[in-house]
């Protein structure tokens, strides 16, 4: 291929057969989808029906990276995947920082394609020379802690490894995948670690030190020079990690608070990042080519916990297993977050479902024949970790929850699915759609759910950070102007972002629109200017709602549960979103049909009318 | 048993096995819950768990009658089906009258309870002396009119037999049960018939001359003297038939046209009651112990169905297989009907899945090689008969169209939701919700899904021929208030005729509630008063939703379909039902919860605490 920043192939392996091939990536495909959850939709469109069983071998597990991945650029060394989600039956998509992304293109590939399943327990190696297909059963049972450092005795401390913890070989639903798993990251969403174990695979290993070529070296240079001092100064921003947010968050009615249910909840600073700092922090923790530093390292000394030093929790995880569970304790999350961690479970579902077991309980749906005599009342932080270890293990109640908050709602019967909050099935991140508008409209809309990342007005909303993002400064978070557009144009940078899989951060350091669109060029080789990196963003968006279209989701689908739209939150916060008449403008924006499907003249002006 | 007008027994047979019994009824299930649908639900809650398949061995199959059943009541000849529905996954319920119900009864039963699953076809003979499980392998893929004329070859011209077309056999979710095939008597509903199918049960003949025990034998003689003369006038509210309310109902929008799109559309009158007394109609149809006479006979000379005869379309299946498909076609529609009956498949659901194709094939989502060339366009009669006959036989699109709209949304994808009208996945009846707001509530609240029966207020809103419902008269059909209360009442009144398996129309007659509950003292020497005929009501209204609600319905599925609540019908009507309000005082007039599930307060006061 002529761009730069790409590898220029594919690796697609078969499990069933145990072969594997490299397939070219042509200027076309990378121009259009740009890499990561770009390419990885386009591959997913190409490769599955609305028949395809996500847990079956013909669901492809797409793993991909975007052309700026494995060069000095900063926050670049996210990774992302991409399959049909055992969670919620369509669109599945997730991503990670760490420090794979980086050493798995440098492999030689700009994506993976797994296909087929394996009969045994297996593990890929691949190092840029050869593609080998191991043999894993030794691994298979070990949490992902263990068998991190298992693969890292057997290839040496320097590789790099993508992995499931017994969740993801469980076919939990709420499986994720896990890189770097000491300081625990993790691909959460939408249940893809499942896809993994249904194919028996154990790990991805990788170890690359191919170059990724570049267009304008000196530019390159130039430009990580010039943005040095911004995106080193932005690490003042996350000082406190994300959960610095959290007081302000439950101020603001953002939280969420017993599942979904309660306003204002003073034990909220208890379990925030200055509390963390000020307690059981040791140190921030990097992703690869992180100046920012939004991680965090904690360690237990004394209590129930102590000796215990893992990767911190995040804001999403403090909110959805402390707050949403009225738990207040924050070592307790912490551990809450290890055993997620280890086990291979996203901590914003798994929260999600534990807050809504507590409610059933609360309402006399489950009892302790249920739970194998665990006490769910609110606010437990051992009814947390045991409710963790059943799903994991898909026993007890967790056989219940581990399928998430739609189906267990469906087993569980009576008005369970009264408060079973999701978005076309995917349980909540902790942003509450009655604080903001944009929030609202960017949960309803998310092509893989409800979901704070498509849009990111959560943070955004004001645009702080994005003066050249073209529109006008937003002030009322409950005012309807304006948002419409402004949630469109953030669904295309991000979508953006998660093609590149750059760090959706970047923009606190200074990485913003336009310096974007230059070190796009720079890599690349490219004459992109600020229009096109957004036409990109709004082709891959659509080809992503052509992908839950085709799984039948239309209007219908847009739509937030009843509790947010019917019940006032309380305290400062008693603000319902107009759902209808947001969707009603964002498909006219969009130049989408009544219902909400892309119309042919739409597809046909972003080139992908054939899909 | 004490209480008259009951055999005071249960026939169980078990397919699998074989195998029959009797098993006695008592006396408080049958003062609890009557008989017909309600004894039939009482029975499903103690006979399934939501695991349950619809399609499985395990999901019993009831038939079951009322006290007044064979005896000279008016009207009172109907029988009840309740399983569950393989079409909602839910509730299933279905009633017809025709002459089977009093010939079963007269075997010595109160009710049928069909367990297991042959492993060849066979048929039930019944005569009040032996249970006979017989061999019907030659039966098996003939038309219910071939399967009744064969039975009645090989048992006698006085045998009545329910029985299955080959929906049925197929398994196609609309599949009904027929009686009196000759004259297409349907428990349409629900596709009970493919739970007969299931089992490999093409009929159940039976041939019965037992009395029914009657308590006061001399006050029925002398009421049936009293009522008779209203009751035979009463045949002049029905002098065109069901669908002599044609006209009336395009008028004030409640005729469906062109899959609920449409308002005004002036061919109906060519589809009406009275266009049908001009033309094909030969004479009158009559149920056992009926002198209102509302079914229709119609023969065809001349043109493309030369020399049909047959029994003519009712009101709904004029509506949904011809103004909803845009089909002005008065004898097509008789062939439509005839096909339908003849196949055994629900003209409603039937009509529904048909419009909501045409729809389909207009906005490009099905196509001719969906459809095996046939050209799905508005009105056109062909495709309708060749629809009918593609679902019968579960081929082509009939494969996709044959597991009800809700499924063959999920299947065609795209925004095909958006036009699979329904209500907890069974087909609207040809009533719309935009037309009355007691329609709106009646199709939200109805156990089985949207249905026109469980209220009836389509007809009865204004209670002309109620006076005795004891509550005040409606006047203004989009109003709210006093709609609550007069759904809730009706619900229950309705619930009873279904217990008693006694026609609807016996008010039209002046058997209204004073003279019924003094009909069913009469009958079986109770002392019920007005009060305890509603509460009775309540009670099985109340135990039908625990039913449901067990299987995870609840507020969030008392919802109609967006078009309903968005778009407006135009022409006259113009009003969009605020079903949230009327949802939340309606709960609180049944004393449910938030979600719309009966409290343990509400459930002691009825006395089904431990369902």
């Amino acid at each position: 291929m002529k761009a730069k920043g790409y590898m220029g192939g594919v690796l697609w392996v078969d499990l069933t057969h145990g072969t594997s091939e490299v397939r070219p990536l042509d200027d076309g495909t990378a121009e259009k989808y740009i890499g990561g959850s770009g390419l990885g939709t386009r591959i997913l469109c190409d490769e599955t029906t609305p028949a395809t069983d996500p847990l079956g071998p013909e669901n492809p597990l797409i793993f991909s990276v975007g052309p700026l991945v494995g060069t000095r650029i900063f926050n670049s060394n996210r990774y992302s995947v991409v399959s049909k989600s055992p969670l919620t039956g369509h669109y599945g998509e997730a991503n990670s920082g760490g420090h794979w992304g980086g050493a798995f293109k440098k492999c030689g590939y700009d994506a993976l394609v797994v296909t087929g399943a394996s009969a045994k327990p297996v593990l890929l190696f691949l190092d840029g020379k050869r593609v080998s297909i191991e043999e894993a059963g030794e691994l298979w049972g070990k949490d992902t802690f263990q068998t991190e450092a298992n693969l890292k005795k057997r290839y040496g401390e320097e590789v790099q490894a993508a992995l499931i913890g017994q969740a993801g070989e469980n076919l939990v639903r709420l499986a994720n995948v896990i890189t770097d798993a000491a300081h625990g990251r993790a691909a959460g969403r939408c249940g893809l670690g499942a896809v993994m174990g249904s194919k028996k695979l154990k790990a991805i290993v990788v170890k690359g030190d191919r170059e990724v070529p570049l267009a304008h070296p000196e530019k390159i240079k130039e430009l990580i020079k010039r943005l040095g001092p911004t995106m080193r100064e932005g690490a003042n921003f996350l000082q406190y990690g994300t959960s610095g947010g959290v007081d302000y968050c439950e101020d603001i009615g953002n939280i969420p608070v017993k599942n979904w249910h309660q306003g204002p909840w003073k034990p909220a600073s208890k379990i925030s990042g200055q509390e963390m700092s000020k307690t059981i922090l040791t140190r921030r923790y990097y992703c690869g080519q992180c100046t920012l530093g939004c991680g965090r390292v904690v360690k237990a000394v004394g209590g129930p916990y102590d000796g215990m030093e893992i990767g911190g929790p995040e804001y999403e995880t403090v909110g959805l297993l402390g707050s949403n569970c009225l738990v207040d304790d924050l070592p307790g999350i912490a551990k809450s977050n290890e055993l997620c961690n280890r086990f291979g479970l996203d901590t914003i579902s798994t929260g999600g479902v534990i807050g809504f077991a507590m409610e059933a309980w609360e309402r006399g749906l489950v009892g302790r024949e249920d739970t194998a005599g665990v006490e769910l009342v609110w606010g437990s932080v051992s009814a947390v970790h045991a409710m963790i270890e059943q799903i994991a293990f898909f026993r007890d109640l967790g056989k219940v929850l581990g399928q998430g908050v739609r189906r267990a709602a469906e087993v569980i019967g009576g008005s369970a699915g009264e408060f079973a909050l999701h978005v076309k099935g995917l349980e909540p991140p902790a942003h509450d759609p009655r604080a903001k508008v944009t929030v609202a409209l960017g949960f309803a809309t998310a092509n893989r759910g409800a979901c704070h990342l498509a849009a990111f007005t959560h943070d955004f909303e004001e645009a702080l950070f994005l003066q050249d993002l073209g529109l006008p400064q937003l002030t009322d978070r409950f005012a309807i102007d304006g948002k419409v557009e402004n949630v469109v144009r953030m669904q295309h940078l991000m979508g953006m972002l998660d093609a590149l899989t750059v760090c959706k951060f970047c923009v606190f350091g200074g990485l913003t629109i336009q310096p974007l669109v230059e070190v796009i060029n720079y890599v690349t080789g490219w004459s992109m200017d600020t229009d096109g990196f957004f036409r990109a963003g709004e082709r891959i968006f659509n080809l992503k709602r052509m992908f839950i279209n085709h799984c039948g989701l239309s209007r219908k689908d847009d739509m937030l549960s009843a509790r947010w739209l019917t019940h006032r939150r309380g305290g400062g916060t008693n603000f319902l979103p107009p759902i209808g008449e947001l969707l009603s403008r964002y498909y006219q924006q969009r130049g989408w049909d009544e219902f909400g499907v892309p119309t042919a003249a739409k597809l046909a002006e972003l080139g992908i009318a054939g899909s």
